[in-house]
């Protein structure tokens, strides 16, 4: 099946998922004249589980330059003023991490300027874990995104389209980045699928592994092209194994300091 | 009204709002067995809009104890290695923040430990802001509470309760942390209230000041007893005019660095 193709029947899925949404915009509507209480409102009362895809961030966490991305410094004692806290020192690409478009331009969107509707997104998980036992630096294709069409359905406009190669669990051993002689291993996406997914519309890309690019790119391909095209990425996600393919939303708690190129970040998904 | 009588009608309240999600809940079930879409995995296609209620994080950001909380060093820059991203020194308790019990604690929850499932919460915002404008020290009192609840009905159980004083708007004055004397002046909760929200199973408060008690309290009396019960709060939110007092979700994007006493966090509404 060829990209356009896809693309076509990609669209036509999204046509008629759209209906769908319409579909239960409009019975909500109704819920509410009839008196009765709709989703919407109480979408906290009623979400089924909140789902962790944030790593524990500590000095200990593997970073793609191998130098500690945080150290705390306790700067208030709790004997001596009766409370407590710390001075973090942090690099803005370490622990469970966004990339705003500014990390790979000198002009795009930093990191407070991401857009608040693209922070909360549908999730959509490609499941590469099987491969990646095997392959050490495979990537998320447009086959694979092709699968994952056949078996849910279209991605969504908006949504946040996350590779799940099973690398969270590697987190505290020298494999989850590198080889026995020192290589990076990791997957990541391939530029092909990431172009597919820019022109359905999909607002974010995230992997559990160090980077966006599997550990063996040379030239970043999808850092440089998917952050200028003015989306986001998230590195190090954990959790991923926790929730469905399709039907979650995910929350992405991205840092809000002026002018940054990218920061740790809580992600939470609601199922 | 004394308290007992209000806390036995929030559990009056509270028993038929459940009754109301059970409906709710059953109505989904009743849609996914005719085939119909439901809110509940549409949550991102099916919200209104995001609200951002999280102020930008500068160096300038007012804090508590007058010291910058945020520095920005550019460690690598794009012109020489094709890519830029700062290292951050930031204090925990600046910006839009999270307090974890263990600021106010020796062995209390730190902020990567605070249950996923208190992230995730009905949004409650009690405005005051007409009063503050008279009363810069004045506090959410149990009959703020009480007023509340006859507007909007129960406080669900898990709920954020937050305190919009119209502070926010202040932010970039020296009026948000004092007055021409140089005292400390701004509203916060007193213990009276908060200790009746631990009643009704609030997860959390929030504030859109610099603290969760006002400027002029001498004991911290909330901070000494709020974060202790294991419950959390969130300081200088940003944005609580854009969300109605009750029906919102909130998440609360807190920071997961390991053994922290709170940090700045991503706070986003979802209407």
């Amino acid at each position: 099946m060829c990209n356009a193709c896809i693309t076509n029947a990609v669209k036509k899925h999204m046509i008629s998922r759209r209906d769908m949404f319409r579909s239960a915009v409009a019975l909500g509507a109704a819920s509410v004249a009839a008196g009765i209480v709709t989703a919407r409102p109480a979408l906290a009362a009623a979400h089924g589980t909140v789902v962790d895809l944030t790593h524990t961030f500590t000095p200990e966490f593997p970073t793609f330059d191998g130098v500690p991305g945080l150290t705390m410094e306790q700067t208030v004692k709790f004997d001596e003023s009766g409370y407590q806290l710390f001075r973090l020192t942090v690099d803005e690409h370490s622990g469970t991490h966004i990339d705003a478009p500014l990390h790979f331009t000198t002009d795009g969107t930093s990191v407070d300027e991401l857009p608040v509707e693209n922070l909360v997104c549908p999730l959509c998980v490609i499941d590469i874990e099987a491969r990646a036992q095997e392959e050490v630096n495979t990537m998320v294709s447009t086959e694979d995104i092709e699968t994952w069409i056949s078996a849910n359905g279209d991605i969504p406009e908006g949504a946040c389209v996350a590779m799940h190669s099973g690398w969270a669990d590697k987190v505290g051993d020298a494999s989850y980045r590198n080889d026995a002689d020192g290589n990076f291993t990791f997957p990541g996406f391939s530029k092909e699928a990431t172009d597919m997914l820019m022109e359905m519309g999909v607002a974010a890309i995230g992997v559990d592994t160090l980077s966006l690019d599997p550990g063996n790119s040379a030239d970043f391909a999808v850092h440089y092209s998917w952050l200028p095209s003015g989306r986001y990425g998230i590195e190090n996600l954990a959790g991923l194994r926790n929730v469905p393919a399709a039907g979650a939303t995910v929350f992405v708690g991205a840092p809000k300091h002026g002018g940054g190129t990218g920061g740790p970040a809580r992600v939470l998904a609601v199922t």
